[in-house]
């Protein structure tokens, strides 16, 4: 049983580092409890790259990081260019959704 | 029994495009399913007129579309201007917490 | 049993005066029900002081108002220029965790 449950939604680019320190801080909060963290990344928010960095060291704090296919496709971003760490999932807002129908807190940072 | 619920929030005028994606994007990858999806716009977002014929194919789909009567009074949108697929809400925010109450995902464009 | 529980966030100093109509509307057109409602401040919003006299207005009509103590410490805002009536916490983001998972809808203005 996990005690908590959160979906991190970015949809542009210049909210990411907000958006990283608010799961850092997160998972700082909540050590020692069983968490379950995944950031879905929509529209423009799919074109950084300068983040993956910072996402490859929550993707090893057990962080699920999501990339919406349709924004990847609308943006031009070739699937190649993304490190495996980051999961392509086919529509960002169905990945959200379905997180919230699973007991997810949702967060906009 | 529906499969998925999700409410939408668009309170800036410069979201309507991102939140008009996200809604076609999620009706496609969930086609054959049965969905429910509402549209709930406050603030300046109300103020947004261009973007109804794209809210208009939407309705035609099933999207409930829902503007906050509040905005409308406090940017002098006289209702008589919004077309009568969007229908008027006495308090948009109340209707967020409402559908979200009934299991309703809230998605932020 | 309460009839609505809402948490709002708020994380940009710039959404401030949207977030307060928000909930000032909100309880406007609540009135004579139960609710229950909670402002998580965090990231630069804590640094706003502008606001005060109208959260004081909020936190009078039984408002919750959190600010984060993660954001304080970023943001150099120290502790004693905060007035009484706002709550810190630890991490914002916890707080807005918990809150969904007791319940409550959120609401991103």
């Amino acid at each position: 049983m996990l005690d908590f449950k959160v979906v991190f939604h970015v949809s542009e680019k210049n909210r990411w580092p907000v958006a990283i320190t608010n799961v850092k801080n997160f998972l700082a909060d909540t050590e020692g409890k069983k968490v379950a963290v995944t950031i879905v990344a929509n529209a423009e928010a799919v074109t950084a790259q300068d983040i993956f960095p910072q996402l490859e060291e929550l993707a090893h704090k057990g962080v699920e990081i999501a990339f919406c296919n349709n924004a990847l496709r609308a943006f031009a971003v070739p699937k190649e260019t993304l490190p495996s760490f980051i999961k392509i999932v086919p529509a960002g807002i169905t990945a959200l959704v379905q997180k919230q129908k699973e007991g997810y807190a949702y967060i906009k940072p």
